[in-house]
């Protein structure tokens, strides 16, 4: 029988994580018990909130365990089953990626039709990244036709499907923000009516000429300095949707920002944080609207693979370093 | 004929104002034109929004006139009238305090029964800070019974209100912060469950302490630390509602705080900021239940009363030092 390999939290990280942060094991692949399957692999998603479990600290999700496998979504095919739900051969959703071969009870993993999607698109525009950013925009931030959204971390896996769907909702203007030039050309082929690197200059003047209008939702992946601009363009009654603040993740000091915050009585803003999970009611919808859209062709996601469980962690650290392009998978 | 004496706004304050900020000026008492009237006022209100108007920058109200008299909500009694719709002798609550004698359009004057209720009530419980607090409490924040509030600058106009009608709308547990020993006692003589001294110690300590199980309902009077200690303390799926911020009004710098604001996303935070304006929808519901209440001596309301329109910055200035217990008036 092969090996299997899983990558382990190996010391928790300060400030920014390094190799050192992981350690590659090699294991026995897993012999299922009753009500159990093993799964082998294709594809597992590395995400940004990943960081913050890496922190001994409680938070929504439980933390990593030291000298224990990480986990997170994944998507592979059953490769022995002892129970009656799912078969060898069937292709499955999960939570325990950063191992190649996953031991875990049926009744904890989703069948998936591989026909319908590639099976990576289950990780991103058809799985959790989809379903966040169609109800941070629609939901929590309650978008109207008409209106104008910015959104950070833009051409990130959230981020370019919040700018597509706002589109496709009948926002007035869509603004994105990311991190490079070829980002924002990238932004622009998806359809924003703006986009602007946010290393060219402080991100309140670049916003302030993409929305010379101002803004009436932000879809927040990136906090700091991006909330803070957006908070100083937003008009009357806007909303912002909290999703993530990467940009604080592996700060060791607290943030000062957003240093105008007072401006939400004024302007009468809303801000919320949201989690995905709170969602889950909306799934059919978006599954209906996405699964349109791209037989359609009207929506786009881009994925950034890199290959080799031994290679997750660089795609990992790149992720929060922003090297990808749209949703960040390891192809296990 | 008498004259009339008025405060005007000498100059701009950086930073604290002074009684150099202020000007006492005497004029003419002025003859109604044709649909005005001249109002002797007898109440006039001084408000924390006042310090943002003395700067010159774009808010949601225009900024005071350099020169020219400050003006805010003042009630009193029509003395000359050219219009059919008030006569001599009718109370009347209008914007144009800060002066003894006032000219105004009759219909920017809201006839008010004098038998009702004391005059200087309709500046405070059953006024401008009485629906602010029944709004941000019931609309901005939601709270539902059985949920556990905090409010800060409890001791004032409006923060004792919303502790009051938090409980007599079944919040399970009210929680508020002052500033001096004398006013803790006065929020316990009123009912609620805990309040603490803000000088006591980190606002963060005094309110865990306080609220063991967490805050559902943050009502922001003050910002700053005590916002950033709401946040940590807050439930999942807590609501705060963004009143002011009298903790910065002063600051030249921009403040720093809360740096804990990624916060709401795990926990699912809504923070809103809100003006009373924007609720007077709600103005019907607000008196019948806060006449209810006076009527069945469950809600109380404290005045602190300064006497004599030469006193009116002196009584401003005591206001941003906290030195009022509730309502912080001029008899003019």
């Amino acid at each position: 029988m092969t090996s299997n390999r899983e990558i382990h939290l190996a010391s928790r990280p300060e400030g920014w994580p390094t190799e050192d942060t992981f350690r590659l094991v090699e294991t026995d692949v897993p012999t299922p018990g009753p009500g159990q399957i093993v799964v082998r692999n294709q594809f597992m998603s590395v995400d940004p909130y990943m960081r913050g479990r890496m922190n001994d600290v409680k938070s929504y999700v439980p933390p990593y365990a030291l000298d224990a496998p990480l986990d997170g979504a994944a998507i592979g095919e059953v490769v022995a089953s002892e129970s009656a739900d799912l078969a060898v051969g069937d292709t499955v959703l999960h939570g325990l990626g950063w191992r190649e071969y996953a031991l875990l009870d049926a009744s904890s993993a989703r069948r998936v039709d591989p026909t319908l999607a590639p099976a990576s698109a289950y990780l991103s525009v058809l799985g959790m990244p989809g379903l966040t950013a169609y109800a941070g925009l629609l939901e929590v931030a309650a978008m109207k036709p008409g209106e104008t959204v910015f959104v950070s971390a833009a051409a990130g896996s959230v981020g370019s499907l919040v700018g597509q769907i706002a589109k496709l909702k009948g926002a007035g203007r869509v603004i994105g923000s990311a991190g490079s030039a070829a980002k924002v050309e990238r932004l622009r082929a998806l359809g924003f009516d703006a986009a602007f690197d946010y290393h060219d200059g402080p991100v309140r003047d670049s916003l302030r000429a993409a929305a010379p209008d101002g803004v009436d939702v932000y879809f927040d992946n990136v906090g700091g300095d991006h909330l803070e601009a957006a908070i100083s363009a937003m008009n009357l009654h806007g909303r912002a949707a909290i999703c993530g603040m990467i940009a604080q993740y592996n700060d060791t000091e607290p943030p000062a920002a957003p240093r105008n915050l007072s401006l939400v009585i004024g302007k009468r803003l809303t801000l919320r944080g949201f989690l995905v999970n709170d969602h889950n009611h909306l799934r059919k919808a978006f599954v209906n609207d996405v699964a349109g859209w791209l037989r359609e062709g009207t929506l786009s996601y881009d994925e950034t693979v890199v290959d080799g469980i031994e290679n997750a962690p660089a795609a990992f650290l790149g992720l929060l370093r922003g090297e990808n392009l749209g949703k960040m998978l390891v192809r296990v």
